[in-house]
């Protein structure tokens, strides 16, 4: 990656994080809406400082295929909105049972486990909702939106790959096993940010399946790259308990860490094939494959 | 009622009913899908026996003001699927911890608290996905279709009502707040219900108004003849576990069964006046409100 492009990518990403925050904190009632307790706790995991990697794929789809970005903004505050639910019920104690969440307690040490629940349930809820009410893009495209989101949040997405993983643990897994579980529990959310994005820019059903496409190796890759750092396990980098997963298979038990590495590499290089046809317009997603290869956190 | 009003209703139930649980049966993925064991879950509790009474008002409300039947489906069914979503997540050990549900053990003894929870999320996506997939209306309605929903379940909606509800358990109730809970938990996706319908139809702002505000008075009225029949406790009957709400204030110990009969007939009164400007078309939606008025079970 140039340093330039580099540059490029940095600003983009904090840019991007930036406008994500901002607009996610006006897309929930302010603290003190009644009933208080459950305003406090959607807030709580929702604004947590994060990468907001999902939303800003959203908007680099968009880019992408030349749309303008305040027509993409709420679909990528949808995308953040179900990625902090699915966070929430990841953490609760009948699930992988968390401690910590980007170095804070859980939602449910915080407010219960009840209203936890309730949390990452109005997330969902008012991710339709922000979907359905975007004046920024036509009516169809709206549909659309919505549809890609229900699937990816259902048993088909996310959810699919959660059930296979709360039943493999414990349990032996070969590598197809691990994969359906995160190109699911990770990949099924970063294709619909993808899909998201382009439908947003009105974009064309072609280059909607090329960047899904993209996406998908994008979040397997990524996801393989949260195995290795959460194996170095130093929890005030990871803001994660260390050694939560340790009675689940990892890509990095499976392969060993070169052969996790390799299969980033081979992942990253995938998905970078995807982006040949957008030509230069592409510098952006390609340094953000590029970014994900090489993360350290 | 007259004799043929009444036998009107009811082969409107029994046919509304039918009709929804087939339709509900053809709208989630068959047994053995995989992964198995969530699409087992989330049948289980969609498609228990149950009355269909808000799938029913959609359909109601859309014959009242003229629209296809087959267009008003889906709506219904995804109020009935996210009926099912809240029906799962009360009855959880951190929010009711129940063990009956409609004469059966709770899904979370069937199949564990993780899946009943999953169970409950992808029937709410997969709701917002049939209402975005409903061919037979507009974009357009199908967009302010998503967004009715969207505030029926939220803070706003019915998880405001039980975050509510759940805050006061154990705690003195006055009759505001019991009705801020029931407006909340049961009325907020009987007005749902109602929109739904009107909207399927192309119906005018004005009939959506009046149409929610009969449901909101027949779904408060509903939940309080639901503790008038709780109070006979026997689970042979209501299929859920007696005594279940003994820490709660319910309409029956704060107003005794006088008060809350005469505030059964205050509301229902109250319903059928909404109805006055629909003339005989609305001799349906007034016999089921006569029918919430009198029902046993």
């Amino acid at each position: 990656m140039s340093p330039e492009i580099n540059k490029q990518l940095v600003a983009f990403l904090e840019e991007g994080r930036a406008v994500l925050d901002d607009q996610l904190d006006r897309s929930v009632p302010p603290l003190g809406t009644y009933p208080p307790i459950i305003h406090e706790a959607l807030r709580y995991t929702l604004l947590l400082p994060g990468k907001r990697l999902r939303g800003i794929l959203v908007l680099a789809a968009c880019d992408l295929v030349r749309g303008k970005r305040d027509a993409a903004l709420p679909f990528a505050c949808a995308v953040e909105m179900v990625h902090a639910a699915s966070l929430i019920l990841d953490d609760l104690p009948s699930q992988d049972n968390a401690t910590l969440r980007r170095g804070k307690p859980v939602l449910h040490k915080a407010v219960g486990e009840a209203n936890a629940t309730l949390a990452a349930v109005s997330l969902l809820a008012r991710a339709f909702g922000l979907i359905q009410g975007n004046r920024l893009v036509r009516d169809r495209v709206r549909n659309e939106a919505g549809e890609v989101l229900s699937r990816g949040i259902g048993t088909e997405g996310l959810i699919g790959g959660q059930v296979v993983d709360l039943e493999s643990t414990g349990k032996e897994l070969d590598l197809d096993g691990l994969e359906f579980i995160h190109s699911h529990k990770t990949g099924a959310l970063f294709i619909a940010a993808a899909e998201l994005g382009v439908l947003a820019a009105g974009g064309r059903s072609r280059d909607r399946e090329a960047l899904a496409l993209y996406a998908k190796n994008l979040g397997l890759a990524f996801q393989i790259t949260d195995d290795l750092l959460d194996y170095s396990g130093d929890p005030e980098v990871t803001g994660k308990d260390a050694g939560l997963d340790r009675d689940k298979t990892t890509f990095v038990n499976l392969c060993g860490i070169d052969g996790a590495r390799q299969l980033v590499d081979d992942l990253i290089n995938a998905s970078l094939g995807y982006l040949l046809p957008f030509g230069k317009r592409s510098s952006l997603l390609r340094s953000l494959a590029e970014h994900v290869r090489r993360r350290d956190r």
